[in-house]
């Protein structure tokens, strides 16, 4: 088991149930839903083309309840792209985190555990959308292209989504434990290069 | 995106929520919570010695709802303990399998879809315990040590746990599309091998 810690930096939720953007709050109650009042709360979801495997629109589990970055991915997401900062708000990201390097690349199936007991479950990577870029576009209009440059430079950056495995508050400045899921080591599908293509 | 395919063999639920033991049923009707009916039936468990992370007993999610094996892994199961055969309702199946080699080893996070629409989802492999050893024990007297050695044998081979992403109806004798999860592919921990260790 490896067990790593990361440092919660800020809070937010959707203010405004029209707009993906968020506002920084003190304090997150977790519900099995997810954040009560938040633009992502429910057992269920509508598919996107995230989950290309339905048809658009069909009714399924809500696995992207909870949308968390990382505080050093921002800042190379804001390098990356040539602007001042990158604010958490403009991404949708309802938790920030600290001091979890390639926090992008936690696996699926790792648990985030927070002091009060409260635990979300990784559902993997967020995959960069062109939404977030046309907020970033709109806060430095100088600079060209950006929703286009945000969709291929903040792949990695971009956090994770998570679903409620177990409910709880969070609370900024508090530690969290990282249950890193580490199946993949000892599968053989790892070694057998000739029946995988990746995605 | 990796899409393979298996066939469905058989439906099983518990008639008896004090046994994990399962009996065939000719259809299964999924839902959000899983099979109605059925002892993992639930949007929330306790957790157990699978969840270390939680103190036993903690109300969480509820990943165990659908429990999957493979024909030909429960054929290899018995050749290496010896016996003539383990039947799927002794280990608590609710869906037999066949046509896909390595079952027990797909991914967490890849999706089962089945032809209504119904959709499972991957929550990782059922790690073996002694209850189904000591099941197949009764039912071979004559051989020694059935429930310690089911529990070293079937690592591999025990199948996995999903939970319903999309309700649905499921019936033998269909098509599974199961879309592999292949994101260990590009996660740069791969790489990484001073950072991890196996659980």
């Amino acid at each position: 088991v490896k067990v790593l810690n990361a440092r919660v930096e800020a809070l937010l939720t959707t203010k405004n149930p029209d707009s993906f953007i968020t506002s920084r709050v003190p304090k997150i109650e977790l519900k099995y839903e997810g954040i009560p009042g938040d633009r992502h709360f429910g057992y269920t979801k509508l598919s996107n083309n995230r989950e290309r495997m339905y048809p658009r629109g069909t009714e399924i589990r809500n696995r992207r309840q909870v949308s968390i970055l990382s505080l050093e991915e921002c800042d190379e997401m804001a390098r990356r792209l040539g602007v001042e900062s990158i604010h958490p708000e403009w991404l949708g990201a309802n938790i920030v985190v600290s001091g979890f390097p390639n926090f992008s690349q936690l696996p699926s199936g790792s648990r985030l555990l927070f002091p009060s007991g409260a635990s979300l479950y990784c559902e993997g990577e967020n995959f960069p959308c062109i939404h977030p870029g046309q907020i970033i576009q709109s806060n430095y209009e100088e600079i060209p292209k950006l929703p286009q440059r945000f969709v291929k430079e903040a792949y990695w950056l971009r956090g994770i989504v998570c679903s409620v495995e177990k409910e709880g508050s969070i609370i900024p400045d508090s530690t969290i434990d990282i249950w890193v899921n580490l199946e993949w080591q000892d599968r053989r599908w790892v070694e057998r290069g000739e029946d995988v293509e990746v995605r």
